[in-house]
């Protein structure tokens, strides 16, 4: 055996080259605050209240990435902990409470509220989970006849019909192609199985192009305000800066163009590089669907302004009134004359929404349009360190994006499943909306698509002085007093940004029918008692 | 309506305040190399070749994040980019390359290579998914017993029985419960569901510790060289240093504190603020199964120098060797009397190993013990941001850590599937080495568990020579050889690390063992006339 030296070692050059640099402290204000903090070998005790830190523990909140304690997600935060608290106190001692059972209306997530999954749906997934029963003869008696034909098709454009394999960072590539003809058939312009990402559900596809965009503080994303706090988390997490646009809720949470033109000024001016724009449509907490000529001039502004336009379309199934329609930016964007040349543009779309609603089986895909081919080798690169998103996920992708069709054997049950969870839940949005605008100082727009209202409440001054005491927002206040008195959960519109000096919480549309009318009692009956006890 | 005023609001707030901050430019050495770029309203030219960026498109390589652009992973790169044009032009043009198809050697994907899921996991799965046929008389003769029970307690665990709802952000109760109690059963020292986060695979795990550890360049993670790419990969998205220790190759990848020691002291001095120990146990490219003492070091190196133990044990299932064993870390610290104010522990799982490889399935957890209660309160909430892991891949995490018992209807089938694999996999591990071993020039230790082989070969100076000429490492030169000749894809060593002056490759022990054969012999011939046509 002989030796041949050489020099060359591709990770371990890198890592070499990575310690010759020397190491810096950001001049990032909260890391400089932390720089002083003590050295990882010898941390002091930490000033915490909660668990003082142990000297024999390495790692205490004043050592962690400032980053991360800096983020906020207040859809699942301090008042879902609480929540959680209370329920358990109820299965521990019921009756210890003044209600029966906790409403999450914090989250948009349907089958947590009784919604049941589309059949159809499931018979597919659980036949490419368990191929080995497609040819027994029992099957034929469970399933539906489309199921077991589909099933079959999606198996076949698996390599080697692997469903318990890593496929293509992508996603499997037959099952992008199911879905770009979902496309083309919603929008009427041309889609690629190569544009599409496969991902875990919505919220990792947009960490990764904040990963993708974000070089530091420096760079800056234009949020809609009130915004969906994955936004600002991921910002936040990545590094970079949210430049907020205003939502005007006097009409409707309209989305004005000169909002967004004054806001990008007033952030160049502050030295931010601003590089891509978010709207979320239809809206999230907001509710409203954007007009066709209020996106054409939104994809005008991107393209002037050279903004990668970031588009949220998870609720494009979730549209409740008859004089609006979603339309995608990708399609406005075509009918402008605009192709991948001209308008660079990603599309956001998840199984955990619209009439399916499947949030737990982690589904989603990105449409990456009007990106150079080198781009999209590091997005691919990107996603090839988590290897793929989870199989499931990508079949039901793809099933939402090519449901049963007529002659299917499935499809009258089906139509009767979909067209009875969206009527539901447009007349759910409509008596909970009414509610809401019926009580003293709420003001509440109405939800024409997504899963939420977003009521504003005009809060006596002595609540909010009670709010102060107690060291909380006014809004927070407000939902946490809802939830002792009704069990009822709600998120703060501090959570999701609010113009300064207005309150607002955000409520799902989601509870079944037959509950609705009791939590109007209930949330009536609290608000009055409230406006009661805090009046001036 | 009444309006009032106040000044508050969580998120306006924070933008506020960043947008306050002025942006800087990073000292980073690679971020200063690019402060000179054009700015991102009048992006020049691009200097690719590939594809020329396009003045309408905002994007350009050069004005992405840089760690996205210097961040590799080898598993997924150049070669397998290659191998799949290959494929494309067989499928095309049969005859076209002196093979008739491509073995994906590559990755750590047993299914892809025709390894059969475990039919009691599956049945559950399906169940789950589908849980309106739990109750049909045509289920009882398609379904075993067991798994008919089982999928009713894992529904019965889930809120509502909703398998279509988000569930908590660190997963299911009740499916943690029963890890847990798996965990117990393995190390025979109690475990914590609280302590448990169920991820979308192992990879989300790495990367949620490496984002909550590293807030600059001068945090650095000690990592093993050879390594899996994932750990750099992560590293350097996120903006760390990685500080390499060596494995011994010639006490068969040996691990020793001697080296950690070397290393850490090494980093110091650099002023790198090291923070973490990764262990990949069994070794992941390297094969080797830790020993009990040398486990028991690692653990007192860790305490003593205040380092958090990031413990790699996804192949925990896969040890092929009689006199080797698999021991957590978690066991090793518990028996040295170490608890959770000792020894700061994160302990990676995932079900795309062992002997079940759904790699598809993305499910996974980690165990993380002796953090206080605050950093806990962090991971939940980085863990939030994304809602939850997919449902599916909880399940099935539960079900690895808590398979078929005797006296299960599924306990023989589940027990002959099971030991048919493991066996096959150690036969196979066997066959390759020893082929390997056969070859001039090559050296390969044994396989002791996980699923690779990382042969070392010794590569004549005019093959050397020829790599140099075509720009590319010699490991590298020799993959693409080997891949154009016999359709064999493996994966360099550069792409792991290894000491520099030496190659490797990595070689997955998961093709069936019916085409061992004539793998070997590709391979033996392929690399004969590499060398006689290398020869000095």
């Amino acid at each position: 055996m002989r030796k041949y030296a050489r020099v060359t070692a591709t990770v371990g050059d890198l890592l070499k080259r990575s310690l010759r640099s020397p190491p810096h402290s950001h001049s990032h204000s909260r890391s400089r605050l932390l720089s002083s903090s003590p050295i990882l070998d010898h941390p002091s005790s930490s000033s915490s209240m909660s668990s003082p830190s142990n000297p024999a523990q390495p790692l205490s909140v004043a050592t962690i990435n400032a980053k991360v304690l800096k983020c906020e997600y207040a859809v699942r935060g301090e008042i879902v902990t609480l929540a959680q608290r209370l329920q358990e106190e109820l299965l521990a001692k019921p009756g210890s409470h003044p209600f029966d059972e906790i409403l999450y209306c914090n989250i948009g997530n349907p089958h947590s509220l009784g919604q049941q999954p589309i059949t159809f749906f499931r018979e597919v997934l659980a036949l490419c989970d368990h191929p080995a029963i497609l040819d027994r003869s029992e099957t034929q008696g469970l399933f539906s006849a489309d199921a077991i034909v589909r099933a079959w098709q999606v198996l076949d454009q698996i390599p080697g019909r692997a469903t318990g394999a890593y496929s293509h960072s992508q996603g499997i590539k037959g099952l992008r192609d199911t879905i770009a003809a979902g496309i083309e058939a919603r929008d009427g312009y041309p889609a690629d199985p190569n544009d599409i990402f496969l991902t875990d559900g919505a919220s990792p596809a947009v960490h990764m192009m904040m990963q993708l965009l974000i070089r530091s503080e420096g760079d800056g994303i234009l949020c809609p305000i009130p915004q969906y706090p994955l936004y600002s988390a991921s910002i936040t997490l990545h590094g970079g800066t949210l430049v907020p646009y205003y939502l005007d809720e006097a009409t409707g949470w309209g989305l004005e163009t000169s909002e967004l033109k004054k806001q990008l000024e007033a952030a160049k001016s502050k030295g931010i590089n601003v590089r891509a724009l978010v709207v979320i449509n239809p809206g999230n907490p907001t509710g409203q669907v954007l007009a066709e000529d209020n996106q054409r001039a939104i994809v005008e502004f991107c393209k002037q302004e050279g903004l990668v336009l970031l588009a949220d379309e998870v609720y494009q199934e979730n549209v409740y009134v008859p004089d609006k329609k979603f339309h995608s930016f990708k399609k406005i964007s075509r009918s402008m004359g605009y192709g991948n040349e001209d308008f660079s543009l990603v599309s956001f779309q998840s199984v955990s929404k619209g009439y399916y609603g499947e949030c737990g089986k982690r589904g989603g895909y990105m449409e990456v349009t009007g990106f150079s081919a080198e781009i999209r080798e590091q997005i691919y690169k990107m996603a090839s360190v988590n290897l793929c998103s989870n199989i499931s996920g990508q079949i039901l992708a793809s099933l939402v994006m090519s449901p049963p069709k007529v002659g299917d054997e499935s499809f009258e049950s089906y139509c009767a499943e979909k067209d009875g969870i969206l009527s539901s839940l447009a007349r759910r949005a409509k008596a909970l909306e009414e509610a809401l605008n019926n009580l003293e100082g709420v003001e509440c727009n109405k939800a024409e698509g997504a899963m939420y209202l977003f009521p504003r409440i005009y809060l006596p001054e002595k609540a909010i002085k009670a709010a102060e005491a107690a060291n909380t927002a006014p809004d927070a206040f407000y939902c946490r007093r809802l939830l002792n008195a009704t069990g009822i959960v709600v998120v703060p519109g501090s959570g999701f940004g609010q113009v300064p000096g207005t309150w607002h919480f955000r409520c799902t549309i989601l509870p079944q029918e037959d509950k609705i009318p009791a939590i109007v009692s209930r949330l009536t009956e609290f608000h009055k008692q409230f406006m009661e006890e805090f009046r001036n």
